[in-house]
């Protein structure tokens, strides 16, 4: 289903490192000569950016979580189309900056009733999980205070949404015990180089 | 589950005079007293009428048929919270230009795999059917003429789209034929105030 390449999804709660880490992986595997695709979602191609735009700008009650989890996964169906399945086709390594975890994991932590419906969702429209999935764990304090990147009180923590956050990073944590043949979890409290040569070794090992 | 509403809606081809009906319908339920929202998809709600930009703009490739469904049911699911399901929970009568049916015509007359698909997506996050659906079955000339509002050659027509139209106004007798106690199929080859008399008696009935 993956074509000749590799699928790689980094997932985790805001701040843990994600970004950083999928580019720094992104970096290494085309230094060794691999032909490599960086993308992101919500977004990746430019009809799931447009969808993105829709999702991510207005008020926070502007659309119900169900009408939600439809764009999202009418975002994920462009990008996998359009972007990420011909990459594969051609042999490329994709990484992935969050992919459909992140929709379980929050739509789950908002009602847990909707887990359900994202499942049957992804069963009826997208069908595909990556090769391996990259869990960068990290405290939400330490995902908070990197995401500011200032320090701040403990009210203002609490307003970042801390048991959210405390939430989201349990619900990562069963789903990479759900399918541990997929995930790999990194602890993300090191320096960018330590937690980037986890990574490393992570996905050689899946990659090879 | 419609609340103590009615819930109407209007189908068929291009120019068979569903918008043009759906108005007087609405104008006659008005003056005798009822209250009534016009509205119709897609769109129909802030929201719907984004996601109907999305579908509406832009090369015809610019979704694959899929998407397309995901976006045409994300519209639709916003339209029914935000705009049909408080309608009839208040009593109104909702009068819709297009529903659901119009989904499940064209995008199977496009695809005829895609019918399935479409089904499933309807009963997992709509779920919903109209009290009525007034279906204006015309022949595809008569109605590119009217859509037209110009005389035009055969090559015309045929450019027009004419085996396209011959599918879909199939496909909406089919599924007349598959719900004959919602549908109710009426000639759309008289005139406006010829149609509007047989839509009113159809409505009378089923929304006595
Ligand atoms: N290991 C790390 N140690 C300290 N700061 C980090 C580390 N990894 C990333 N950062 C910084 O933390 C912030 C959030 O990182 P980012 O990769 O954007 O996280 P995410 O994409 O998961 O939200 C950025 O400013 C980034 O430079
Ligand atoms: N019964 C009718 N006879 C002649 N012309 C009509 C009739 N009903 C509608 N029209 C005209 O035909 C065109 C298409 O009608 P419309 O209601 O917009 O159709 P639809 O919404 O189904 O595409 C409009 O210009 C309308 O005024
Ligand atoms: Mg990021
Ligand atoms: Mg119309």
């Amino acid at each position: 289903m993956t074509g000749r390449g590799r699928f790689v999804s980094f997932e985790g709660i805001d701040g843990s490192g994600k970004s950083t880490q999928a580019r720094l992986l992104a970096e290494r595997l085309q230094a060794q000569g691999r032909d490599v695709v960086l993308t992101r979602e919500p977004g990746g191609s430019p009809g799931a950016e447009e969808i993105r735009a829709l999702l991510l700008t207005g008020a926070p009650d502007r659309w119900s979580a169900e009408t939600e989890i439809l764009l999202f996964t009418a975002a994920r169906r462009d990008h996998l189309e359009r972007r990420i399945d011909p990459a594969l086709a051609k042999g490329q390594v994709v990484i992935c900056d969050r992919f459909a975890d992140s929709t379980r994991v929050y739509q789950g932590a908002t009602r847990g009733d909707l887990r359900g419906l994202v499942d049957e969702l992804h069963a009826l429209m997208i069908g595909r999980e990556p090769d391996l999935t990259i869990l960068i764990d990290i405290d939400p304090e330490t995902g908070w205070r990197r995401a500011t990147a200032r320090p701040g009180g403990e009210a203002r923590f609490e307003e970042f949404g801390a048991g959210m956050q405390a939430r989201l990073r349990a619900g990562f944590l069963a789903l990479a015990e759900e399918a541990p043949e997929r995930f790999r979890v990194i602890d993300g409290r090191g320096s960018e180089a330590e937690v980037a040569e986890a990574v490393a070794r992570a996905a050689a090992e899946a990659l090879a």
